[in-house]
């Protein structure tokens, strides 16, 4: 195989940036840029994501997949591939597992591998945060906290540094979680306020919701006027966690319009005519300043937050770009 | 963000299987065993490949995308990516370019990368073997061959192993590339004879195509009683290697029926309503012993290789486990 083989022996080195490395390199500044940017490319068209692959593969309960996407403009290419696997937290293991693998968009050869758990967490919470810092009114003083979960603690630290913020008022289903949160808002130094679902809804100007609900958890008159959502657990066709009623009434916005009315928190509504794709902005168009984005003082905004590759694709690329900068990343020839 | 990042912390090691280890320890046996073990658990519904992404990416004029899949009793999942970078030979790079990335199907874990450029050449080689093996006369003398670019020479090889092959026969667009042919056959010390295409169908009992053709390159009445044909070229809408009229009047076998229909060879006969679907059988029947694969020694039987992800998942498996065992794979901590 001597002659045939020469032809496709072109050894390259590649990055290996590992989960230590990515915590190491990418903070919440660093998640925020990168999230920020590949909005405000997506929206030019500049950057876009594939199709996605959603399989359950009919093994441990499994669903596994692919998030993949093209920045043109950043020279990004690559695929976040991973699942959820709900036996891996009786092992010890993290039940969402993502690596992320980037490719030179010039001759198609692998660049760099990157752990993608904690770069998932830190992106979606970027998201988040992003909507907040070109949504949310600059005087707004209490957050509301929707769920509190692993990943409530991301969304809560990033949201934080967006606004000066007096007060985290939480709700959750199971009560016994909300010490996440409040380990967080000791460590930051605010008051924490453990509330009714009605009563987040008075008093927050902005919420985060950040659960897997499959039914809504605020009614659309529980929210005042002036409040900013951003509402980060929907991804899956079936899920939602506030009334749709709500989304007829606010401006909403979104990171992808095509996932945000499929499999958004979007979707509800629209099934029920109460919005059209067409009213839905992407956030990217906010960034660019091509969309006011808030337009009063006293209008609801509501960011759905789907999670796309690409932002995945951005933190990785940051990462790996850091990691090697630094000679935190792991050299190897394929 | 200690307590949190924690939770995330799970450092595990992964296996690096370069271009180097992966032609180290996958032979053409090796691929030959993989393919044929995981069509045959493709028919039998134990492995099944996800749907395709394929994109033109809009930059250097690639096509971009990801095959994957999970075998369920050989417990193999993973993804290949990679695509077509016509821009790359002049860079003295091969224009495909592929990775295979594995998980552990019980966890999500990234197991290993390895290199897909030479695996791929070989699996796909294995894959028309395959179907020799499975479905050519087993007293076939003469091989032709129709195509003689970079990768007809893995084919070329690996047919003829399967048979006692006395000649080959070749015929090729652009001539001056047969010498590659020539060489493989002055090396396994073989008959060698450039021929027309009439000629070609007339004196083979088996017959590959492996070419890039857009139009029928193989006339159905030039083709003898008792041949077999694998035609490997084909994998997009409108590319078409040989005559629809040969599949109508062949017995026609395939990796995947859903491919084969769609962007395989058949795609063209099933337009034109001379094949259906329920005419095309999955390979693994005949290897699995559940089709008798030929049924006389007069019919003409077709394999219309279109490539699936598994192939690759199967191959890259097998490279894996032998490379580790052979101290051949980099183990990195991710």
């Amino acid at each position: 195989m001597a002659t045939s083989s020469t032809e496709i022996s072109q050894p390259h080195q590649i990055l290996i940036v590992n989960e230590e490395a990515c915590r190491e390199v990418i903070g919440r500044a660093e998640a925020f840029r990168a999230v920020e940017s590949v909005f405000a490319s997506m929206a030019r068209g500049s950057a876009y994501n594939f199709p996605v692959v959603r399989e359950a593969i009919g093994h441990a309960d499994a669903l596994y997949g692919f998030k993949s996407g093209f920045d043109q403009a950043g020279l990004v290419l690559g695929v976040k591939s991973g699942g959820y696997w709900p036996g891996n937290a009786a092992k010890g293991l993290t039940n969402h597992q993502s690596t992320i693998i980037l490719f030179d968009p010039d001759t198609g050869r692998l660049k760099a591998l990157v752990g993608g758990n904690y770069l998932t967490a830190v992106r979606t919470a970027a998201s988040s945060a992003v909507s907040i810092a070109h949504l949310a009114r600059k005087d707004a003083k209490i957050l509301g906290m929707v769920g509190a979960g692993f990943q409530s603690t991301f969304q809560l630290r990033a949201a934080l540094e967006q606004r000066n913020f007096k007060k985290v008022v939480a709700w959750n289903a199971h009560p016994e979680h909300l010490n996440r949160l409040a380990t967080v808002c000791q460590e930051t130094d605010i008051p924490f306020e453990v509330v009714s679902q009605q009563t987040l809804g008075a008093q927050s100007d902005v919420i985060i919701t950040i659960t897997s609900a499959f039914e809504p958890l605020l009614q659309a008159d529980w929210i005042k006027p002036g409040t900013h959502l951003a509402c980060m657990g929907t991804d899956t066709q079936g899920k939602q966690e506030v009334d749709q009623q709500l989304l007829a009434k606010a401006r909403v916005f979104t990171d992808e319009v095509a996932q945000s009315i499929s499999i958004g928190e979007a979707q509800h509504a629209v099934t029920q005519k109460l919005l059209s794709a067409e009213q839905i902005t992407p956030i990217g168009g906010v960034i660019n300043g091509t969309h006011p984005g808030r337009c009063s003082e006293q209008e609801i905004t509501l960011f759905d937050g789907t999670g796309v590759g690409l932002q995945d694709l951005a933190v990785a690329s940051a990462a790996a770009s850091l990691a090697d900068t630094h000679g935190l990343a792991q050299q190897v020839t394929l």
